[in-house]
């Protein structure tokens, strides 16, 4: 048995790569496409190579958006659409018993001021907001399983935060030091073309942006601040209360897929040998023990090694001071790398993975 | 009147480039090919490319090393052999007249034991080493007309030192808080085949190697040193002594050529709005008013604009710690980009750049 | 229930896709992997990219070869050697009861003399290559299920016979006048680091090799000539008799997978107007009308509609000879673009195809 | 002395071109930036990155197009704008004294009915297209130093006619058996975001497009043509007098620069042995012994050994009928594949050599 599912938006890179995977998903089918057009049309005339890609069961037709409809249909929608858009339909479809995986960035942020700031318009969910899931399974995992509503994470947070969590949950970071590299393929900045996304442009290239003023950075912070909190109530009231911030900068890369991540941060007993490239290792292996689709390397990872997949990987070290200094002043920190597929784990391969926990099947079905 | 000058080591990636370079040199040409091998070859027959591209005056076979034929015929020889062979072979050239650009990092360290440490065999020329001058001509360009032994700088210091040094100068800056993380295309690594290096393997992909730990860092810890030792001698006794540390993070680009820096500090007068963007951008462009292939951008530069020049861009800005935040500890921070090509500002341009000072050219002769 | 089977030679690039691909198969899974080396060694410890991405019953390490020790594990091996090894081991585990597919050339030229006129060493088991069945299914159905030794087509081959078949079938076209362009990603040229294949060489590149003389282009002729004879036991006595001769021009693309085949023919009726663009296209929908991997596509095909797919996407058309012409001569002439992954339908996903139709499985199972 | 020059429509892909080179030319300098905005702009403001690579005599600012401004500060123009464009402004600044290069497509193409059937719309400037000059200084090098109008050759043309003019000079192939494979760069394609030439789209693609139906067939064609009849006037009476045809086959790579064709001809002569390899290279040769920007190679060229040059790298071989072949019906064909840079020597750079022949300069002046 297969359960029927809706695609808001499935012409952008998130939709796509959701029609891909789910076409390979055991139990789970796209059952209904739906999108802002006032026509209906064939995803197969517009996107010739998903010609036999397809889950049997797929409609051939994308629709315009009916709430009726879909929850006639299925029992859990997608959406794959702008913030704005999601916040117009995510409360439709809520309210007629459909479960919402958003993609966008509209449930993300809990304070809507903050939202506010880093999005530019102001948000029109309250309700829904108060109630939403932030959908790090790794993090969040419970809650997830018994949401309505999911707020899928963004690429750069979702690699970002797995890699920095365990750090500021033992205690290890100081939480005011973070400063996180990172360098994501061309595919984040969605389908539309843009002059600076040119192959002629973006190819051979690279290049920094939104540095210090990157909408991700408020949404690291919120889920690292969750982090410091849980230390805090482990550590007692003797605890450094200061909030995590972080100074986000991101590259773009001339690839399509791939978010690699370089985070450092300072350690909060700076006494070199004391915490240890092992210790730093330990704190990840420990943390993610269990964890399905995380993989702690003794070597730094590569994009190539996770594209097309949903799997994170992460390593951490622990510098060495001394090397090739005779000087003063040097002291060591941490440096974590993590890779990620940001379509995937960064995007619709974690949506599934949501999906399944609300859903009751295995977390990682339709998923490697 | 063209100046005859040598190439010792022209089949390695900044060989070939001083090879093209030096043709369009109107003061200048490669009058003398040299390499290790044991017999006389062609160039142009190992690189048909080259075919039309040399200078007619540039012998066509490369011959094996030959001191007094090399002193005989040049006047000038640039060095693009392993390290070792440099320390082997500066001297006899040295001892013969000829003056010295040496594009490997033998001369580059003053510290011996800190080559030791970084290169991990001994320095065996301590007496060049004493008067070798550090090729930077944006900061010791006086030194370098006077010299006959040039240290070549290596590529990552180049694109580190220059975006860094003006602060460290004007003292806005903490010394021990420099982090550099770096980006190089596939050139860097040289031309010899290696499994992670094919195009499978490193196109498409993105990694970090070599974090805290590579070579460059102690190259621009001294740099960086000798531009904190100015600020000092400006300063007066009561300021900070402590020596700059870096902590260097390079990564491999899925292209040829380029390097991008991305570079945080942390500000001596962190309190917001005291140390503005406008005013590192000042500090940039006071520092290379007069400098000839030194853009200060008012955005941040791309791997694209520099690539196949001699030109360094560079931007800076101090980051806004109010960004969509609500919590406490945060603070600005300075970030500094700079692009270059390490083929040619990081390695045969600025080679080139170097050789026409010691030879009392125009600087930028044959440069663009 | 699922079949064990074994994998000789899983460090090259074909053996890395069929662990990746066997890591998702409903019905078969690597259960023995073995290679050339001397000693034992964890495939994870070499490829951690492969961590969580392997089947649960395949072995972390990587044996050498003990053809008893297979037959008592496995039901079916494919050799991912060279073509001499594949020689050497074939027929011991034939001997032993165990099915082969061998992904090399060893045994896909049915006459030796050929085979050694383009490999450069004599075939050595003859008796095994006079049963072995060529594993196209879409041409070799039913041989293929009833064979135990298939070998595995090459990439172009696959990517040609597929694309101009038909037409030879169909009397369409002159069999002497087929000229196959091709370009492929350099997947294809296996994983040894080769100069030429560095990023800095082949990246931004593309380049012409083996022209009139390739390997492949006797393996295309052979499979051609096959379907040249399908069409003359239907046509009768009268019909051209000539074999298929096929000039092949393959060339390097800048990427890792992929092959696009551009194949122009002349048309045995050149009458303007007698055979259309739409007389072309049936030709090919109605060949391949029921087969689940091929594609006729409207449009023509681009390598991003078949990457890490076992699809064949296939455009056929006759060109119109009056276009923008005032001269004299012109003729119309058939034009066919197929592309497929090298890796995937042009090896290790065929691979598979053939395994499920030798082990009675579902002949798509495990591929999309 | 340096002669002062306009570009018309500096913003595109010819136009920047063209800005660099002639930062380099000893004898010519744009002085006189134009385009089709209303109002001027800074083209440093626009294009960040020619900070300090324009010559010090360009100005920064690009006008709206005004004839009489251009003729009094220049002698010659190059025109990088739309076709329509081009036969609106090149009558203008004609009839004011001032030479025309013209890089659009306008004036290539002799025969109005065709340009009318290629480009679908009619050429409304007979009276200039009757005397214009195409613009290849190999074939037609003495018209061009004494034309007032060039049109400056196709890309593709230009890298098809230098390979094929030479073997239909001396008769060595039939003319209707012409099939031209290209593959170029995105950037011939145009500076304008079209959603096919992201690089999420274009990168690791590869693509057929406009097959038998681009517009630069029916240049080609008029050029071999003309080589045709050149052959004719010398063979005789007896001679085959059919018009040249060509299928052009263009593909799109995922790479900025450069265009690869491989040219496939039927031998006059198809006895094996009578036409060599060594024959066909021979004809390359003795055509092209002095020309200073082609060269003939022993191996095939690459694109990376023409990117960012004016040079044309030629190979031609005959295939050899019997390699590994049992069948009849196989014979000798010739192929010829040849390299390029299409903004260099397939626009810009053509250009520029075009104009140093009309104003008296030495041809190679500015390139290399």
């Amino acid at each position: 048995m297969s359960i029927p599912v809706a695609i808001l938006g499935p012409t952008g890179y998130t939709g796509l790569e959701l029609l891909e995977l789910l076409a390979q998903h055991p139990g789970m089918h796209a059952a209904y496409l739906a999108s802002a057009r006032p026509e209906p049309f064939s995803i197969l005339r517009e996107f010739p190579r998903l010609a036999g890609r397809l889950s049997p069961r797929t409609p051939e037709m994308c629709r315009p958006i009916d709430h009726d409809a879909i929850a006639g249909a299925c029992r859990l929608a997608f959406l794959c659409l702008p913030h704005e858009a999601a916040m117009t339909h995510a409360p439709q479809l809520l309210s007629r018993g459909v479960k919402v995986v958003d993609l966008s960035a509209a449930y993300r942020l809990k304070d809507a001021s903050i939202y506010h700031a880093a999005y530019g318009h102001h948000h029109t969910d309250a309700e829904n907001l108060a109630h939403a899931v932030y959908g790090l399974p790794e993090l969040y995992r419970e809650r997830i399983a018994g949401a309505t509503l999911v707020a899928n994470p963004g690429c750069y947070p979702t690699a970002s935060a797995l890699a920095v969590a365990p750090f500021l949950r033992a205690g290890l970071i100081k939480g005011d030091s973070i400063i996180i590299n990172a360098a994501s393929g061309a595919s984040g900045a969605g389908r539309e073309a843009k002059p600076h996304l040119t192959i002629v442009e973006a190819g051979d290239n690279f290049s920094a942006y939104g540095h210090g003023s990157h909408r991700h950075q408020p949404e690291i912070e919120q889920t690292l601040a969750a982090s410091s909190v849980a230390r805090l109530s482990e550590a007692g009231p003797a605890a450094d209360r200061s909030t995590p911030s972080v100074l986000f900068l991101p590259h773009l890369l001339p690839i399509e897929r791939g978010i690699l991540t370089t985070i450092t941060a300072e350690l909060t007993d700076p006494t070199p040998h004391t915490t240890t490239t092992a210790a730093a290792q330990h704190a990840l292996k420990s943390a993610y023990a269990t964890e399905p689709f995380i993989t702690i390397r003794d070597d730094t990872p590569t994009l190539r090694d996770v594209q097309k997949t949903n799997s994170v990987h992460i390593n951490a070290r622990v510098t060495n001071p001394a090397f090739a200094r005779s000087g003063t002043g040097a002291h060591p920190r941490l440096v974590v790398v993590a890779a990620i597929d940001n379509l995937v784990k960064g995007a619709s391969g974690q949506a599934i993975q949501n999906a399944n926990l609300m859903l009751g099947l295995e977390e990682g079905a339709g998923l490697r």
